[in-house]
């Protein structure tokens, strides 16, 4: 492992569920373009209120992957 | 939107289940005194322990609303 | 309590399921060594990606408990 | 001075032309309904993009001012 | 204690004597209009300094209490 | 808008004139190759000094824009 | 000394009287079982409040001590 | 540029007019007594309020230097 | 160079040698498909063990580079 | 006082009483050399352990003074 | 590994002659003692300076390792 | 040691070699100016790169000196 390179990138997934629901979103998201996601780590969790309750929520995250070869 | 003023409080909600529902609990008691809620932003995730299992959760939060004119 | 002295332990519990599900198994793993555990704090929540999904959780946490007498 | 406490609010000023403008908005709102403000600090600048630019600021500051006694 | 909703707010107290001084000054300012106070968490310790000695100390605290059902 | 995932990116605008216009500038070399451009927040300004006066101010923010679908 | 190795633990002391006094407890506790505890470096300073007077402080340190060869 | 040592040092620069006066006034007075001034980094944005206005800006920034050989 | 737009990416070197052989790996293969690169800013260093030794590096850092006009 | 430029310097107290006698020795020491002091703010509560209790307390502050015209 | 709870814990290692160096010395001295160390993050690096040179390096890391089951 | 009150620096050096080389040449240059050098931390990493290879390291650290009684 200790040959490669990584590149970090930011996103914010959204859902009206849950705080996981928001990240598995926005890694399946990322997964169309990018090949060889390896991590994520929770950045900043945040929400939109709509008539006094929680409308949905905004999770940002970086997410790592091995640049290709 | 850009002639609005908007003031911040901070709230620290319960919930012996999810910081989702600490986080619902904290904007559904906001949202009986203020208006206009618009957005949260997590700040601390903490609970207490009670016999070696979560008691509960405890979630603070930052919670924007709308000025009234 | 004022005469108490805590100490606390960072631990990083893992979960396929949720973040509340990692919490709760490392406050459970502390719990067979440690006794009097009072509260945690998440300091950081990670994860593992696999096959474009999130395959686990891994949420650090700090916790506190008394010191024996 | 030494005897006085004072309280910190946070507040969101927006405008269309500036970061200065939007921090003055917010301190005229605030003198309103509260007396004695005697600080600020700002704390994030943010911004909505419409088009391709910058529709307007949003800045956020900490206000202090002087209990009534 | 699970189904309680917490408010934060900050102050800054102020003393010629002491830290310790300058937030039990806030917390008593706090006590007269609030019920409920909780806890507190110093945030910011500052002062003025007045020929070449300490004037007084200025200290910032978040104070947390219950709000009333 | 609970559906969308976005991509944040982190750039760095130059100007000689102020921080709004070193924004400015880079929110529209950004919205030539890049769509949806929805918000930004400052993280960094510094700046270069030239015989003793600022010669140029450089500002760094994220930019946050909507994956297209 | 260049060639010790520290460990650096985390604890919480708590007293009715003061911070200094706090800290104090905490190192007396952790010298029962640790020798060539070496420094210290406060990293939070919290309390309680009871009956609109403060009832205890809370200070969290880390403790850093030379490990036995 | 590799041999070069810089020095920093950090002042406030305060203006009854913006942000970029603030800065521009402490980078002036420094230039007064050193020399090769070469960049800087805001760290502090506040300022005094005064009747519900803004009084004047109060911006503390980080300023590097050249050392002479 | 006031007119320039700089992009900052994040990327992740790892080298079984030393931090500075790990960043000298990123900014390598950076510069495969990224022109005018300027500068870096190392914000975090880790590593895995192998065996209870260093089995290599992980240093993160940010790259900037001129958008190409 | 909107033309005035400050300039802040970082210095750390020492003390075997208390945090505030060790912040008061370090703004003694700077005043015989500095004038015009006028605010500090504490950056670092430390200390030394001698013999498992505290032997001093050593506190790092920044100090602010007007610069002569 | 979805179902291991891992520890960290924080040392500090002294070298003279680098970073890398001291890393190593901490790693190996945890070693001796913890079983299955896995990854390490560097928080903070120090040095004593002697005679106007580096004396030796001080780095302080955490070190998280799989507890047994 | 506990009457001693220190000033603390903020330098940057610059290497083409390593950050351990850098931080020497800060530490070198500022011993020709300054006595009783104690101690240093590093406070930031960075550095430029030309042709697609670092050029050279830029390290900011801060250096605690004695204050001559």
């Amino acid at each position: 492992m200790s040959d490669h390179v990584y590149k970090v990138v930011e996103l914010t997934g959204s859902s009206a569920d849950s705080i996981e629901d928001a990240v598995e979103k926005a890694v399946a998201r990322a997964s169309k373009t990018l090949h060889h996601l390896r991590w994520f780590e929770v950045v900043e969790t945040r929400g939109h209120i709509e008539n006094g309750r929680i409308g949905h929520w905004q999770v940002t995250l970086k997410v790592g992957f091995t640049l290709d070869e």
